[in-house]
C-alpha cells in the first residue's frame, strides 16, 4: 500500500467572538486539512491547526510523504525530521522548522495514516489503537466569555432565523449570569456532564463568581474548571484558588510555568492541570522535578499524533497525573480522531474538551457529528468513520482565501474592539 | 474476530550447564507456549517463561480470553487483571496472583493477539507497532561462565558426534581463556558484534579478567558488557569499574538496588545498565529521583507485552535512558516477537541479548531462525512469521512432563553440583 498524493487544504470555519487571555477570536478559525491517498483508491484524513507556516511545512513534507507505506509511521516520522528538522532544512540553507510545526505535521499526517489503515484493515482506528477501553467518550462543555455574534461572515451581527443552541452561541456572555445562562443552554443542547470556563478575560474575582453562580446553579455533580491561561500572578491563583476550593474539579493554568503551578498547587492543594506548562515531552523531567501539575491536557496536534499520546498516558500513569484533553477550534475530522484516542486510552478518565459546539461549519459528509448526553459514540467504521463532503470543504477553502487571515492572532482581533489592548503574559 | 480457543502448553528445552549469580541452569528451561485460535480458523502464538504458577495464572486468564476480538488489546487486559489481580481474586477467595505472574500472563496473550491480527490483516506485526524504524536487528553474543555438558538429557554429558557450534557450546568455560574461546566459537557460528558476558560466578577479579582478556581479542570495535546479577557490594563495583573503565560498553547490574546502582555510575562514570533494578513501572519513578541507570534492558515478556515495551521506549527517551532488551531462556516464539518489537523502536539502538544460541530444541516450523551476521531480518510475513511444529511441541511437553521441573531454581541445581552451596544476595 503505498501513499500517492497528498492534499494539504487550508480552510477557514466561522468562529464567534469568544474572549481568552490572548484577546478575541476572529470571525474565522483556520485549519489545514490534509488528505492522503493511497493507490487502492482510498484516502485517509488529518487536521491541523492552520496557519501560512504550518501550510509550508505541510507542504515540504509532502515529498517524503508521497510513496510511503501508511503502515511505516516510524520511517514516515523520521523521514519528516529529516527532511523539516534543523538538520535536514540548514543543509539546504533553509530555516528549520520550529518543533511546534513539526508536531502538527506528524499528528496531520499519522491521523491520516490511521485512517487509510483502518480503512485498509476494515476496523475504525481505535483498533488499531489498542482498542476500545470505552464506547462513549464525554466531553465537556467549553463555556466563552464572549461579545454578542455569531462569528463567519455574520461577524459581531446576529442570525436572527437561527434556533435553540445556534441562536444561544449568538448571545454575549460578559458576567456571570451570562455565563450561566450559556452553560445552561450548551447543556441543555448536548447533554455535557462536565463545564470548562475559559478565563483571563475579566478581573480574577468576577471570573470566581462565574465559578461560584454555576456551583450554584450546577452542583453538585457536575465538575468545573476555570482555565485562565496563565495570565494571573501566583498570589492571583493562590487568592482565587481559595475562593474556589471544593468547588472546582481541577485549576487549569492559573499562572505560567512549572515552578508558579507547582507553588500554586501546594498553596491551595486543588488538583491543577495544564496545557500550558507540561506541553511537550521536552517538559516532562521539569514536570517530574517540580510536581507542576495534576492533570496533563493531552492533544494529539502537539504532542505529535495519536501514538505519541498514548505513550503521554503512560508517563501520566507512571508519574501519578491524571489525562484529559484539550482542545482548539476544529471540525469533524479532528473530533473523530480525538475521540478514537481517547477511546483507547484506558487512563484518560476526565471528559475532554472540545471547542466544536462554537463552529457551525462543517467538511464531513452528514454535517457535525452528534453527542449523545454529553459523549460521542465511538465509531465502529473503517477509519475514523468520516468522509470528506468535498463541495463543503471548497467553500470553506474558498472562505480561508477570502477571509485573508494567515495565522490565529487574538491581540489583532481585540484590538478592533479596543484600540491599544496589549496581551499581558500576566495581567492580574 | 473472535478467538474461539487457548491453549497453553508447558515444554521444557534443553539448557546447558551455565553459571550465574543464582546458581546453575537446569538441564532443562521452561518455557510455556500460548496458542490462542480464531474463527477464523487462524492461530496466534505467544511464549513466556514457564512455571506451574504461570501456567496457572494462564488457565485462570482463559475464561476472559476466550470469545475476545484479538484487536480489543485493552479489554483483554482490563479482564485479566479484573480476573486474575487483587479484587478479583480475592472476591473469589483465590490468591491474586502477582505482579510478575501477571505481567507474563500480559505479554502471553498480547503476542498471540498480535499474531492473530497480523494474519488477520496480511501484515508483519512490526507494521502494527508503528512499522520498521530498521530491517535487521542485532543482537549479542550472550557468553556464560559453564561447566562441560549439553544439557537436555545429556546433562553434564556431550554429544560427541555434535560438530560447528552445537560442539562448542558443550565445553567448559571457567576462566578467562574459555570465555574467549566461547566468544570465538559463538561470534563465528552467528556473527555477533557485540559481547554479553554473564559474571557473578567467579570472584569479580577473574571475572574482570576474563572482560579485558576479550578487549585484547577483540577490541577495538567489539562493544563488551558484563552483568554480574547484582551480587557484588556497591564498593566491588566500584573497583572493578575502575578496571574495566573505558572498556566495558555498559555495566549490568553489578550491584543491588537503585540507590547503589546510581553511586556506582556516579563514581565510576560508566554507563549503567539493568534489569534487576528498575523493572517496571512502578520502578521509573525511583530510576528518576536515583539517576539509577543509563540504559534500561526492555524486555516485553517482564514489561507486560510488545504495546507497554513502546511506552517504555517514549520513557526512555524522555529521561535520557537509552533502551536494550533483556532475555532469558526462550524458543523462536519469543525469538520472533522481540525482533518484531526491537524493529519497531527508533531508539533501541543497542544490540539485544538473546540466550538463543544456547538452546537446541525448537518448536517452530523450520527449525531455528538464523541469524545473518549477528542479526535477525525482520519477517514480512504476516503476524509473527513463524508456525508451530506440532509434533515438536508435543516432543517438548512431553519432556516437560518427563523433567519433573515445575518453576526455575538455579540454587538447588547448583546443590547438586556443590553440596550446600548457598544463593546469597551480596556474595562480593
Amino acid at each position: 500500500m503505498r501513499i500517492t498524493d497528498m492534499h494539504i487544504t487550508p480552510i477557514a470555519v466561522g468562529d464567534p467572538p469568544l474572549l481568552n487571555a490572548a484577546g478575541l477570536h476572529a470571525p474565522y478559525a483556520l485549519r489545514t486539512i490534509v488528505e492522503l491517498v493511497a493507490d487502492d483508491g482510498t484516502y485517509g484524513l488529518g487536521e491541523v491547526p492552520g496557519s501560512a507556516a504550518t501550510n509550508a511545512a505541510l507542504e515540504a513534507a509532502r515529498e517524503v510523504v508521497i510513496g510511503q507505506d501508511p503502515f511505516q509511521l516510524n520511517a514516515i516520522r523520521r523521514e519528516i525530521d529529516e527532511r523539516l528538522g534543523t538538520g535536514g532544512a540548514a543543509a539546504r540553507g533553509e530555516p528549520a522548522w520550529t518543533k511546534p510545526r513539526l508536531v502538527h505535521v506528524h499528528s496531520g499526517v499519522e491521523v491520516a495514516c490511521f485512517d487509510l489503515m483502518g480503512k485498509a484493515v476494515g476496523r475504525p482506528v481505535v483498533d488499531l489503537l489498542g482498542g476500545r477501553a470505552r464506547d462513549r467518550v464525554d466531553f465537556s462543555a467549553y463555556l466563552f466569555y464572549k461579545y454578542e455574534g455569531a462569528g463567519g461572515d455574520l461577524g459581531f451581527g446576529t442570525d436572527s432565523n437561527a434556533s435553540g443552541w445556534a441562536a444561544a452561541r449568538q448571545k454575549a456572555a460578559l458576567d456571570p449570569a451570562g455565563v450561566v445562562a450559556q452553560a445552561q443552554a450548551m447543556r441543555g443542547a448536548f447533554g455535557f456532564k462536565s463545564i470548562k470556563l475559559k478565563g483571563g478575560a475579566f478581573p480574577p474575582d468576577e471570573e470566581a463568581d462565574a465559578i461560584l453562580a454555576m456551583y450554584e446553579a450546577f452542583a453538585p455533580g457536575t465538575p468545573l474548571r476555570l482555565d485562565p491561561n496563565a495570565i494571573w500572578s501566583v498570589e492571583t491563583s493562590v487568592r482565587i484558588g481559595e475562593r474556589l476550593k471544593g468547588v472546582l474539579e481541577y485549576y487549569e493554568d492559573p499562572t505560567r510555568g512549572q515552578a508558579g503551578m507547582a507553588e500554586v498547587r501546594r498553596r491551595t492543594g486543588i488538583p491543577m492541570a495544564t496545557n500550558m506548562c507540561t506541553t511537550s515531552f521536552e517538559d516532562i523531567p521539569g514536570s517530574v522535578a517540580h510536581h507542576a501539575e495534576d492533570i496533563i491536557l493531552s492533544d494529539h496536534h502537539f504532542w505529535g499524533g495519536l501514538r505519541s499520546t498514548i505513550e503521554l498516558s503512560r508517563i501520566c500513569q507512571v508519574f501519578g497525573r491524571g489525562l484529559s484533553m484539550h482542545s482548539n477550534s476544529h471540525v469533524g475530522i479532528s473530533l473523530a480522531a480525538m475521540t478514537h484516542l481517547a477511546a483507547a486510552i484506558p487512563n484518560l478518565t476526565y471528559a475532554c474538551d472540545t471547542h466544536y459546539p462554537w463552529q457551525g461549519d462543517e467538511v464531513i459528509v452528514g454535517g457535525k457529528l452528534q453527542f449523545d448526553d454529553g459523549a460521542l459514540v465511538v465509531s465502529n467504521e473503517p477509519g475514523l468513520g468520516v468522509e470528506l463532503e468535498r463541495a463543503a470543504l471548497a467553500k470553506l477553502h474558498e472562505q480561508y482565501v477570502r477571509c485573508g487571515l494567515t495565522e490565529r492572532n487574538d491581540e489583532i482581533e481585540m484590538q478592533k474592539v479596543q484600540p491599544g489592548w496589549k496581551f499581558q503574559a500576566q495581567r492580574w
